[in-house]
């Protein structure tokens, strides 16, 4: 805290701001992604995807809600779900990285238009929502459990900090602060002991106390993750676990309930513990992160194993054809290992984000950016119907990429990653700069002592394994380039500025010396496709491998396959490795066909009968479904013995 | 439809009683089980669960609902959820049964209370709720997607069945009437077109057209049959497939949606098609039966592999650890097998009985018939905590059996199935008897003729094979005694009167001649312990094997396993048989350990470290956690190869 609160210049145009920690993040003026699969999602996000977020919600009436306030005839109708603000808020975050991010379009129109809606709906006393509150509606904070004005409030101030650091003082910036300063007054310590079903005021309060220098966000922050799991919550069919009300999160062992929630309180947490230096809280979540990863997370890093309550399942229990793994858990998960890997360090969260953008963020929304999963299953077993364009889709399982869903979290929360998506490529620590994930980029930092470095990130990762960094901006004093290896890359070699190559493991590979300008270092990463297969308590995947490449998981997906031949026909021998042949990955196996008895279940012994071996093609599960209707599996079941 | 409807005798006691088909019921006058595994749940259910169900009904106020209505102040507050009268109804269903059993208990007392206060809130023109239509409530039918109005008459009106077959004319019967008329006259050719959002109208008002010999009825039935399937109801979150509402039965290929739902409306499906003989809906109803249960039937005949919705899966998603299998749809399994079976004869049918009754339906109460499983996993991962006997609760997914849950549907559902189970024993032909399920009984029945037969059955069935059969009365003509044999039960044999002995095979197996009074056939059926697996098709239980004992399906249970050992550890050897040791069941394999990786998908290639061969003791599914919280399995992996 140590920024004054009369300051207008907020630092770096970057999701989280920690004041302390092993790493510091750089700004989306700092780092530039210039080519490859990351730009083209940019690319796809910024022309399509934000325009389509704003058509919807002012079609269905959602940005109409807040003029109706204004007016006083929101008590006569209200449009979409309770929480319907929020998705207004998630878009003007989007919208603000847009404008910031560099070679971003320019946002202002829209932002300014939606800023001028927030703002005119706000009571004199900073209270906000066009669910509650106003002439005709219930009473504030009347429904805690369900109401979601805590949660839109948690999204609101985001967006406020995001305009805030992408072009200084601004009305949204006031209005996030008004509203922070009401809660403040009305959830203290002698105020309303509540919580909000929904956890998101937690870690949006800290980065506006991190922007402003404003304790009292910080301390509101702080009695919001003190006050949860003592199920003040009501219990309800889906239990105070639902709400991560159960216990209290220093004393929790794992991720439980809905897994939105548990990630962003998670990282609510994180925040308070880093800026209050609780070591204690910090390493709570780090022991709930690291038994979630090992027990509860999908292949794909999707989180949440059930439909019902869009929760995370006991330990092990990851069926693929019923994983929900919600694209707002995966953008989540990454809020909360960004958070953990700048107070950390360990390159362990730098891998999880790496797997969750590529194989949960990144499958969500269809090639043309106007169509997105809300669940991302690892097998799908009827091929469905592809949903009209114009029309929203009431669930969130639909079979294919919806336009909208009438619970429509997840375009929203993909838009403000993919437009702040650079802010979490790169870090420094004063003494260097660390490279977490890979991409063509230009990187600016400013190091201890106000050295102004600057490299240049090819690669054409994930496709190929080579990434060269030419070092631009130096100085003639040594620091260190930090380079992860991911966890899958054994064989990974790297080559020195003087040409040495020398094998690296997996983790952490730090070239310190005294760079000159044109100086290259190239990091080779093994991206080969490999067999995988799980802990073997995973039951719901016995006997079965996946295969990856790099950092993409792989699918088989029924267009690829011949004739009316399913994908639960695909049988796999795992002793030949699979192949790549200009950059189409091969598999060796068979095509079983099973007969259908009247009963299922029969005595020990029976073998489906073997097709001829035959190769199968494997695809990109972050690609799968832009064909139209397929099955698709990501596990495929071993030959017979 | 013969009989007329000013008739007071109402044939047998028996829930179904068509008046085509196959085979004939035979009433609880006729059929009176007398020791056993299934008289020892009778006892239970007669002695301690009608008793709980009317406690807790009184206690909650489902019951004090109806007074409100008559004191005209069930607008100030009421008690349950919008369907709780359909729990008193099914109760009182219940306490008929019961009354009718022979060697039943005097419930008339209980009952009379019931229908009095049922019978004083039905308005003057027939219509009845608690939840609809009265001062201070939403108007009737205004929610026909979730108000259940017409769901609770088919309870009532099973109930008011009930109540006649087993007393004659009575109060119950005559409300029953006069809700039935006013469905007819409320949604008749030219009224409301509405259906119910969960079907159950159907087969109650084909039975109370049974009863009565009113065409009407069955003409309303058939109208509500032939009206679903067209998409009125709305679309929800869940689709209108969770309703059965989108595709004709007629046209569908399988059951699908919410589990109850489906087979409730199959079961009246089925009255409509024999009634009105239509045999093209008939067929598609056998057909939806075969491919639901080829397909989408857990092996302990459970049904529902979705927690969301409470629903069928897709074919072959059949998760062990998030089986639905609610006991409900269990019940409602058993009600459309019996109607097949009276409809063809086919013994498939009574294979399903059986196995659902033993495995679902006789899995749900406790030992001491006062807490119940309204989900039936077939895997537990966590041992939970034993619910208090004082609660209610909010959750169909308990760790364990509850008292009493907000939707309290499986008690009163188990208790109606346990009153009237002897009516689902045995059938007759008019030239015969058929023996479907083994119990120790006393049987009587009239044969075509008005021939009058009567025969002995004596069995330690399940847990001993050998089933005795002595003809009592009889006469100087022949007839036939069939018996099913077990679809299991290969190497069944069976001796006849005249003590020569053959093999029979699965199916039914008659034995026509001249019988003389204490004639004996025995039927000797093999409940040696059998390794079991699944079609390929069912993913998550691939490279695992379950045991069987005769109709028991078995399972590992943690208390059964040494020290600290989970049942997950578990691995199963299935070139060596199951042993029965004195009635213990054992396999053998071994216990595994398994180290927790961060990240649990890795290389191919690790193998958990086997620990020494052991033997593994098995218990009926139908006893789990009946020794307190405890982890459970029944698909157990093979050791490794």
């Amino acid at each position: 805290m140590t920024q004054s609160s009369t300051t207008t210049s907020y630092g770096p145009a970057t999701p989280a701001a920690p004041s302390r920690g092993r790493l510091r993040p750089l700004g989306l003026a700092d780092v530039r992604i210039t080519g490859g699969f990351w730009a083209d999602r940019q690319r796809v996000n910024a022309t399509a995807t934000l325009e389509h977020c704003v058509g919807w919600m002012d079609r269905l009436g959602w940005t109409g809600n807040f003029e109706a306030v204004v007016q006083g005839r929101i008590g006569e109708g209200r449009n979409g779900r309770e929480f319907s603000d929020s998705e207004v808020y998630k878009l003007s975050e989007a919208l603000s990285w847009e404008r910031a991010r560099a070679g971003g379009t320019d946002t202002s129109e829209t932002l300014d238009r939606l800023t001028g809606l927030v703002a005119r709906a706000q009571h004199p006393d900073g209270y906000l929502s066009t669910a509650f509150g106003n002439p005709g509606q219930p009473a504030r904070y009347t429904d805690l459990e369900w109401g979601h004005e805590l949660y839109c409030y948690g999204h609101l101030i985001q967006a406020a900090v995001a305009r805030a650091r992408a072009e200084g003082d601004n009305e949204l910036t006031a209005v996030g602060r008004r509203v922070a300063d009401h809660v403040c007054a009305t959830f203290g310590t002698d105020g309303l002991q509540g919580i909000c079903g929904h956890p998101e005021i937690e870690p949006a309060l800290v980065e506006l106390a991190r922007l402003t220098g404003e304790q009292r966000y910080l301390d509101q922050a702080a009695l919001f993750v003190e006050r949860r799991g003592h199920r003040t919550l009501a219990d309800t069919e889906l239990d105070q676990v639902y709400f991560s009300d159960d216990v209290p999160v220093r004393h929790a062992r794992v991720l439980r309930g809905h897994a939105v929630r548990a990630l962003y309180l998670a990282a609510g947490a994180v925040d308070v513990a880093v800026e209050t230096g609780d070591d204690e809280l910090l390493a709570a979540v780090e022991q709930q992160w690291e038994t979630t990863v090992a027990r509860r997370t999908y292949l794909t890093g999707g989180m949440g194993a059930h439909h019902s309550g869009e929760s995370f399942g006991a330990d092990f229990e990851l069926p693929p054809d019923r994983a929900y793994a919600e694209t707002c858990a995966g953008v989540a998960s990454v809020m909360l290992s960004w958070r953990l890997l700048l107070a950390t360090g360990n390159p362990r969260y730098a891998d999880l984000i790496e797997r969750t953008l590529y194989n949960v963020v990144a499958a969500s929304p269809a090639a043309d950016g106007r169509a997105f999963f809300y669940v991302n299953t690892l097998h799908r077993r009827e091929r469905g119907v592809l949903p009209s364009p114009d029309s929203v889709s009431p669930r969130a399982l639909s079979s294919l990429r919806s336009p909208w869903f009438a619970v429509s979290c997840c375009p929203n929360n993909v838009a403000r990653t993919m437009a702040s998506l650079a802010a979490y490529l790169v870090t420094t620590d004063g003494g260097g700069l660390q490279l977490h994930q890979y991409a063509d980029a230009e990187v600016e930092a400013t190091l201890d002592g106000g050295r102004r470095v600057a490299v240049s990130v090819r690669t054409a990762y994930p496709r190929e394994g080579s990434v060269t960094v030419r070092v631009g901006r130096t100085d003639d004093r040594p620091w260190t380039l930090s380079l992860r290896v991911p966890s899958w890359a054994t064989g990974a070699e790297l080559v020195e500025p003087d040409g040495r190559r020398r094998p690296v493991s997996p983790g952490t590979v730090d070239v310190t010396r005294v760079f000159a300008s044109g100086d290259v270092v190239r990091l080779d990463l093994p991206v080969l496709p490999r067999w995988v297969e799980a802990d073997p308590r995973v039951d719901a995947v016995r006997g079965t491998l996946a295969v990856e490449r790099g950092p993409l998981v792989l699918c088989v997906e029924s267009p690829d396959l011949p004739g009316e031949v399913d994908v639960d026909a695909v049988r796999v021998d795992p002793s030949v490795d699979p192949v790549d042949r200009d950059g189409q990955v091969l598999v060796t196996g068979s095509l079983v066909r099973t007969d259908t008895a009247l009963w299922p279940f029969q005595p020990a012994g029976t073998v489906p009968r073997d097709t001829t071996p035959t190769q199968i093609p494997l695809v990109p599960y972050n690609t799968w479904a832009n064909r139209g209707p397929a099955t698709m599996r990501v596990w495929l079941p071993r030959t017979a013995p």
